[in-house]
């Protein structure tokens, strides 16, 4: 067990850390050269169009007013300045929920933090209970002299922590539903003053059954005209247009090419860029890189235009799912919660999430691929889960030293270098689970992706709620209980139900330090570097430098990224497990904890102001999601307490335990009728409200235009940007070559050629 | 262990009991004077109106026709006679598909049963597994011989039950799919072809908030306007009458009263009964009988009509529900499936049972109470399930013979005589168990009304639901492994989770014996007694002698009973879970079984087409209640065959039957994706149908009218009678003395005052 001492030297290299960070960011962020990448929010909104500069040469890209480095740390104050319903217009809903968590946090554990301090830390203290082991082997330090492990066995201060456990289950159940009240009062707040959308009238309608003597336009318009007499207005159909993405891609990257080739060819005017058009670029017939890249370019266009043609004419590949809009919000209301026919697994009926958040590439999937995908997913992440350390295990053995001097003997003397040799030893087996790890938030993904869900919000819950699991197991019940999940899985269903949580309660005052230290590396200096940006702020420099010709191209190349809900909410989760189940046990751990909820509510509150850029709003749906997980936390925390105290004989307080994971199990029923219905329908009383204030302030509004297209392939859209040839005419006349209008999905859709031919 | 000697015993004495309950049966149902205790549904459905005669004297009495006694068994051809949809159009759906449950057992068990008897029996039989033991102490009989323990520890033989296994599996889903699949289909059918009633257009509305401004109805009526305001029609309050219904009891029981003393005077016209007015009738002041209850019911009568008065004026008796009706079944389907205000917990929409169906005590219930109710139950339940036998214990151990000696020390000489002590000492620790037993149905059902559900076939679904939770814990496991269940529960959560099957599954060959007798004895026996109908016979020829007085008096004191879903189902649901687990094991279970879902489809049919009066429809709607039995049975009996297997060191195929509990499970769920929406929601497409046919085919149709009044409180519509006073004159002149109409819900409503003043 680490003493004070190692812990204390693990804080002082990740405060180093983390401070180092801020301070690169303080001073990149006050480079002009730089505003792109760390300001990227406010070029996004049209509020800033070129960096703030203090005049004098080369203030272009460095910043020379020496004064603006004294007041380094000052965005802190600015990030908290921007009060929460300003922050909710400039960011949306989605972000101000999610920096909620954080506070979440901050409000559950401050005052947990504070009793604990004044009332257990003394009882802990105050005891011998360690002191009579000293004697044997077991080593121990002064820290866990401030646990529950230094209370002797059947002692009756056990009545303290049990007390404690209450408090904390009714402090957090306090908190939780306060939050989740306000939370839902805000998002349905939110819905009643969003701006009229597309979404608010339209239904996704899957699994449209095959009919032999109509077409799926036909039988869509036919059916909610017969079903929906009083309410139908219109639809529109769905395209697999998953060749014509793959083309609208490929053209991009040629562009791209081309556009390196041009830039090569304006710094030095003499020289025309020339390719090698064999293998990767490295060998084969040489040829002018500009002209083989036009044309190539100008036959994707061709191409592309064609497939449009093909997707806008031929009804071949209209899929079995359909966008239906309603005359008013009411109607489509209606038609999002009702079962529309006896075949409860056709015709299925959901709101439709805005156009930017849909998941084209889903729609067309039928009800039974959906559960036989669900079905392999979940196998799989069982497997994922409980067995990924065992390709692991295999690759780390084939990348030894002795497999890379078999495969590549040339490399022996070099490797034969102790320095090296000893790297490579430490390095290599390591780096195979450290890219796992990278990858593991793209796998879950793209599982949920197959498993078929249908709009990008959805699609990163599912993801998050499998990482949390993942989490859950691997990290925190791995370091608990050491040995692989599946071992531990294989012991626990060979012990009692009574003893799985006394196993794992035991080890937990043991493996506080442990903690203490992950918390300081993933959670101080992770956050200090979610701010310093180095990755964007690397690739915005080197797209800067070869492919930009136009402020456009900038914007294009700045990456202003997301919150990344599927990967930084498991993160968060991961604290409010370990906060709760330390809270009773070492309460050393509080404070560690609450740093790291201060400092990432300020780092992320300024992210989101100044950087983020949400690719979807869905105004806070996740958070049930977030919810649940706490109470789990909290139900956890409970039964392992629970075994912890059993172990330590104060049997007399145990029994007494059991009622509060019953209760918690209560509480989050009751949220759950009480609240969850406000993220998942929309009351027919809100709709018609929001109809009538509609009807009286613009009665004679083009409904039918307003949808139009709104929910048009991605791909449509893009097409709908003037025609590329007058692109490629003007191709060598810098800076104007590129200026495509993009389509915002705010504005009013473009008008465009019917996808699907209307039915009189 | 039972030798197959006494099983034989057992199995005679029980075949005789069956036969003579049968034979009492058809020799009871050809008296004339029994036939409204036999066929009260043909009198109820109006279609006999007296007893068929066969000439002669007494032949009003007793049938004399010789011939018609050897015919006595006709009546087993006759009930299995009628078709299927002619059954439906006689006795609802309801008892249609419940008699399907017993169908479903034929349809599992007896190809099950040929399977396992040519392939598994030959199988187990050849072996010496048993005959190794027979020098030790264990005792076994030739019926163990047909089982699994007779084959050796590690045989290859084992195989052959993971194969049947996994044929009991598939078959058994096939059927339930099948089935599951039919009833949807027929309640379809049902709901599309039934003739318009109020239920369709009508939703039950709860949990109104309280608005200081305005009165309930005034709420109800605005809010509908405002948020339906194309379908809404009209609305019905529901008032608090249970001092009216408390009255409306007391006066039925002076009126048996006043009946038995003016009968007592018909017979002895010189004799005036005569009462006391003591306790019980038993000391006291004497007084004129008939004068007497005649003031009383009088009184009574004159009491109901103001409390009338005063529920129909005043406002503060109406609760916050009320019935909610629409123009269109189409608008109804859409405010029962739509969640209406912000606030999940107000304003709560479902579709409205049918008028007889309603359960209106617990209509007023607000949410919170709903919540804390449940609690309470499952708490009680909880209780109830695993601690019943300390009360009963308790009674037990005072009601013994010392007990009695003391406590009544002139018993004491009668009590003395050898042969009256023996019957006491084996007859009173039995009783107290016993009673117990017999009042469980109504215990559980006064659970389910306490815990506020709606209407009454929801309240016989839980009491179902508990009541074969308390068959499986306490009888099933409860006869396998010895010992309380709280004793179980300990020992199970003491034990590993790999453990638990293998404890119960070790005994299940054991206790084969034991489940055949107890088929036996509550199967065959209990059907045959089903049929006998001797409790309502003896109750009706006692109120014939006292009570009767006109033809309308016996109809009221035959009770024809119902099918008694919350009893009856889960019985099935017990052999089921038999049949299910001993299938793999000691296929010599099955025959019994096939024996008892064969007989008891007989008497059952019989009893719903001649006898049964079900007090609602449903159309089916215990059925998922009745597939998640069956598919929870097959996991369990899956199970307990794994830990059977694995104590018999059948290591290798024991893993392979960890599959079937996943696949059930899956299979489970997708059948309740796919068939339960047919039993709970209405699709909007299925109403659109029937209102169009209904628009062509009454376009003028009054629907107001139709559904005033549908859903008054049945004391209401009691007091729509004839005015009791017409009755109090008419006081000594039988027969026509009481002859009140009864409204029947199938007739059009009676035209009645509004129960809730209208708002313009």
């Amino acid at each position: 067990m680490a003493t004070i001492n190692d812990i204390g030297v693990a804080a002082a290299i990740n405060i180093v850390t983390a401070f180092a960070f801020l301070l690169a960011f303080a001073i990149f962020r006050i480079q002009p050269v730089n505003d792109r990448v760390y300001f990227p929010k406010w070029y996004l909104k049209g509020l800033r169009s070129s960096s703030i500069q203090t005049g004098g040469f080369g203030s272009k890209f460095i910043n020379l007013d020496f004064r603006s480095y004294i007041r380094f740390l000052n965005w802190m104050p600015e990030a908290l300045k921007m009060p929460e319903p300003e922050l909710v217009d400039h960011a949306g809903l989605d972000s101000v929920v999610y920096l909620r968590i954080y506070l979440l946090g901050l409000k559950i554990f401050f005052p947990i933090a504070c009793v604990a301090f004044t009332t257990m830390v003394p009882v802990n203290w105050t005891n011998k209970g360690l002191d009579r082991l000293r004697h044997s082997n077991i080593s121990f330090s002064d820290i866990d002299k401030l646990s529950l492990s230094n209370i002797p066995n059947g002692s009756p201060r056990f009545w303290v922590h049990l007390c404690m456990a209450y408090a904390i289950t009714f402090w957090t159940c306090f908190i939780l539903k306060r939050e989740y009240q306000n939370i839902a009062l805000m998002r349905l707040q939110f819905l009643a003053n969003d701006q009229r959308r597309p979404n608010q009238f339209t239904v996704l309608v899957r699994n449209i059954p095959a009919d032999p003597h109509e077409s799926i336009c036909e039988l869509v318009e036919h059916f909610f005209k017969v079903n929906h007499p009083d309410h139908y207005l219109t639809f529109q159909a769905v395209h697999d247009a998953t060749k014509l993405s793959e083309l609208v891609l490929t053209r991009k990257q040629m562009q791209n090419l081309l556009d390196y080739n041009i830039n090569k060819h304006m710094r030095n005017l003499s020289n025309r860029p020339v390719i090698k058009m064999g293998f990767l670029g490295c060998c084969g017939e040489e040829a002018d890189g500009i002209k083989y890249y036009t044309s190539v370019v100008e036959g994707l266009t061709r191409e592309i235009s064609e497939e449009k043609q093909r997707l806008r004419t031929g009804t071949k590949s209209i899929v079995p799912a359909a966008f239906v809009s309603f005359k008013s919000r009411w109607g489509a209301a209606v038609c999002a919660q009702t079962q529309q026919t006896r075949n409860p697994t056709e015709w299925l009926t959901e709101w439709a999430a805005e156009p930017r958040d849909i998941y084209y590439d889903n729609l067309a999937l039928p009800y039974v691929d959906l559960k036989i995908r669900r079905l392999i997913v979940g196998v799989a992440y069982f497997f994922l889960t409980f067995f990924f350390m065992i390709p692991i295990a295999f690759v780390q053995s084939l990348a030894n030293i002795e497999g890379i001097e078999k495969a590549f003997p040339f490399l022996k003397p070099l490797i034969e270098v102790k320095l090296l040799k000893s790297i490579i030893q430490g390095f290599l087996p390591g780096i195979a689970l450290k890219i796992f790890l990278l990858f593991l938030p793209r796998i879950l993904m793209q599982m949920s992706k197959f498993e078929g869900f249908v709009s990008t919000s959805s699609l990163e819950r599912r993801a998050a709620t499998r990482f949390y699991m993942f989490q859950f197991i691997n990290v925190f019940l791995g370091s608990i209980v050491t040995g692989t999940a599946f071992q531990q899985l294989n012991s626990f269903l060979n012990q009692s139900a009574n003893d799985i949580p006394k196993t794992i309660g035991v080890s937990i005052p043991m493996k506080a330090t442990f903690f203490i230290t992950y918390i300081m590396v993933d959670g101080w200096a992770g956050v200090a570097g979610e701010i310093l940006r180095l990755k964007p702020l690397i690739i915005y420099h080197l797209k800067n430098s070869f492919l930009v010709r136009t402020e456009k191209d900038r914007e294009e190349a700045t990456d202003p990224g997301t919150i990344g809900f599927n990967t930084g909410e498991p993160q968060i989760q991961l604290y409010f497990l370990l906060g709760l189940v330390y809270a009773a046990v070492s309460p050393i751990l509080l404070p560690f904890i609450l740093v790291f909820f201060g400092l990432a509510f300020v780092v992320y509150r300024h992210q989101v102001i100044n950087v983020y850029n949400q690719k979807y709003e869905s105004a806070g749906k996740f958070w049930p999601d977030v919810h649940r997980r706490v109470v789990t936390a909290l139900v956890v925390s409970q039964l392992l307490l629970m075994g912890l105290l059993s172990t330590k004989h104060a049997s007399k307080s145990t029994p007494l335990l059991l009622v509060l994971p019953l209760l918690t199990i209560g509480f989050h029923k009751h949220c759950k009728n009480r609240y969850q219905p406000a993220f998942v329908t929309y009351p027919l009383q809100e709709a018609m409200i929001k109809d009538t204030l509609d009807r009286i302030r613009e009665p004679n509004l083009n409904l039918k235009a307003f949808l139009r297209d709104a929910y048009a392939h991605p791909e449509f859209r893009v097409g709908e940007d003037p025609e590329p040839e007058e692109k490629l005419e003007s191709d060598m006349s810098p800076p104007d070559l590129v200026a495509t209008k993009r389509w915002s999905w705010r504005n009013t859709p473009l008008p465009s050629k019917d996808s699907c031919r209307e039915i009189p």
